[in-house]
């Protein structure tokens, strides 16, 4: 999925909130803004996640290449494990696990939608998916012996955490993998944030190498790509991964997230909000 | 004023808007999307009304150069004519016609807020000025000679020919003007809406030759600014006038306008949405 007119002005919309997030004084993040600019200028056909993967780096360059949303990402850990006791209350089966999952992917950084964690949650279970694969799934999750997330942002991962564990309480055969981005990239979880939560106690937590906030197979390292293709079945969480991967036309993946912006909500043809699963398709 | 971080993304969001409201295709959007942020990467130490003066016309461009808010202005002014004879029974006195001037400066397709005029009149009759200097200018109004209002959006301009009206019926003797804009910026107003809309019946619409959404004294025509300085009394309606005219330092003037951004919010010191009747400052 390429760039839409509508990405532009949204890349420079998250510039902003990147320069308030930091507290740059106004020299700095009106410069900030105008390096954002002229970048957003010339983005030609690649996708969004692509383009994010250019800019962020520059902005994080106006903090010494720090990252950006390091101190936004513990705080919502410290957020979403405060909300976990409850929500593993109300998870009875591994689909209450995916609907967890999915409403762990409205903490978001990258999208102008505020989120509620505590709200979303109690909509979710009542909520039925837009588009509804889960049938599918759970019939391909009892034959497979391995199984990957896809990982997308951190405090979500919490929530992704707890799907593995529902997984590998019903199926303890399947082996578990959990993929993550290769650097820093807006609120993305990387092999820091994974294995903080201890996601390696319950699945190989792998390094995909790829450095946009969407799993794009042209960045990802060689070793990833080969654990990757032995895969039987794959959850790509988020419209990142989805912007990347929707064209792939590979059965074994389903992408699990929630509608956040026009241009996505127009891809799926469902509305804004709407939670998807959705096998990826081959025609 | 000059521009800050934030009206950078502003102006890129208008850009989209513009491209919507014009239903380009996808790949002309982009193409226009892409002119915008390289000319917002470039904006120095620039009022945001100067910079919007550089921007439009090349968003323009991809319309063959015609007014892109044309079909919206007309629409606008449409709306505020059914609104009319329900604010006129509410106009009593000189400053309930200010009230329901500053009511129709929510009409602004620049800014990211959607507006509902029937609600914000029934709002603004209730509401107070956060900064009042309607006692100075009422004071003002008893001892002028001459009073110009300088024009902001068209839908708004029915609501400052009824200012005008109602300053006319109290003080026969006051010479009364308008000023427009030079050419289409925007949704401003420019003599082709002022005279369309009959404001020469009730004062002398004059067209200030200024190209930016804003009265920046650099573009202005010798003529206008040689009448402009013979004024004993002005009212600057709108955000973009405030921009350009905050530091000149002229106590004739006095701004009246509804806070649309956060930018302005913060340089006025009052919030999102507040009314203000501010007397322009000499220190």
């Amino acid at each position: 999925m390429n760039l839409k007119s509508d990405c532009l002005s949204c890349l420079l919309n998250q510039s902003l909130r990147v320069a308030k997030n930091l507290n740059f004084d106004e020299k700095t993040a009106k410069n900030m803004m105008q390096v954002a600019s002229e970048s957003i200028a010339n983005y030609g056909e690649v996708s969004p996640p692509v383009a994010a993967a250019d800019l962020y780096p520059k902005l994080a360059s106006f903090s010494d290449g720090n990252d950006v949303y390091k101190t936004l990402k513990e705080l919502s850990t410290v957020e979403a494990l405060k909300l976990l006791p409850s929500v593993e209350s109300k998870v009875h089966s591994v689909l209450d696990a995916i609907k967890a999952a999915v409403a762990g992917n409205v903490i978001d950084f990258a999208t102008p939608n505020h989120f509620d964690l505590n709200t979303e949650f109690e909509k979710v279970f009542e909520t039925s998916f837009a588009i509804d694969h889960s049938e599918e799934f759970l019939k391909k999750l009892e034959e497979v012996k391995s199984f990957m997330i896809i990982g997308d942002n951190v405090g979500e991962h919490v929530f992704d955490k707890l799907l593995l564990e529902a997984i590998t309480e019903r199926y303890p055969n399947i082996s578990l993998y959990y993929a993550v981005r290769g650097r820093p990239i807006i609120n993305d979880v990387t092999l820091l944030e994974a294995n903080e939560l201890g996601i390696d106690e319950v699945a190989t937590v792998v390094d995909s190498g790829v450095p946009t906030p969407g799993l794009d197979y042209d960045y990802a390292s060689e070793d990833f790509m080969k654990l990757y293709r032995s895969m039987d079945l794959v959850i790509a969480k988020g419209m990142g991964n989805y912007e990347c991967l929707e064209a792939v036309k590979d059965k074994r993946i389903f992408h699990l997230f929630k509608v956040k912006c026009d241009v996505v909500a127009h891809d799926v043809g469902e509305a804004l909000g709407s939670l998807i699963f959705m096998q990826n398709k081959l025609a």
